[in-house]
């Protein structure tokens, strides 16, 4: 038992540190250090169209479609991290914003909220799938927390 | 390894046992029945506000407020259904619409992608967490892919 919930630990912490690596590559523009944290095999629910993504080779092109309008660098604030781990299976959701990059950048408009499942092979651990969507009122469209607004507080 | 891989197997005949009676305690507007799925401390990212919903409790709550807005019965159509599972730990995401209810409900105009966290204590596995959204194109706000206009097909 000690064993198990030493691992689970362990798993949690990778998971942490898989994020903060995801995140740091993202405001880096680093496709490389970026794409290095996916499954060949990942399937992606992204924010924007197309709405699914099947595999992580297909997703970097549309992530490297992005990069001309986003700045050199720019910063993320994560909120409301929740990470639950097995051996070798874990899910893990939260909240993000972009910063830094201007209020009239359309990647800039809202808290996102992010969900994810994870696989370890070996001792790494790899993104199997991940859901990120923009709440909005689905009435009037309006986006449903704006920054300034997150409803956690 | 056997053993692990019949685990695994077992694991995922269970997650799809649980996705099908969930749709089915949903389309039978039974509250009781779809809240066994649930653990008491899920985290729920609902396609409508608030956005983050904080234990079973309080997210069956929401849902009761729906139901005057539901037909008595009603059916749903599931695609693309996939699950990882382990031991003890499972993930699963799929496309859904709701059928048989009139166009004009809000609750049938869109596909919606639902991906979710699953955790067994002993031979019971419970739903930990959800994240289902509606996709929608961020510039124009229309969704993006309503009935008959799947991106799969």
């Amino acid at each position: 038992m000690t064993a198990t919930v030493s691992a689970q630990t362990r798993a949690e912490t990778q998971i942490r540190d898989l994020i903060s690596e995801e995140i740091a590559a993202i405001c880096a523009n680093d496709m490389d250090r970026l794409f290095r944290l996916y499954a060949d095999d990942a399937v992606i629910f992204d924010v924007k169209p197309p709405y699914q993504t099947n595999g992580a080779a297909a997703f970097r092109t549309q992530w490297e479609a992005c990069l001309p309008y986003l700045p050199a660098t720019f910063q993320a604030e994560l909120r409301d991290l929740a990470i639950t781990a097995s051996r070798d299976l874990a899910v893990a959701h939260w909240h993000l914003r972009f910063t830094g990059m201007g209020t009239d950048n359309p990647a800039a408009l809202s808290w996102m909220r992010f969900s994810a499942g994870y696989r370890r092979t070996g001792d790494t651990w790899q993104i199997i799938h991940e859901h990120i969507s923009v709440p909005y009122h689905p009435e009037t469209g309006e986006l449903a927390f704006a920054l300034g607004a997150h409803p956690n507080d």
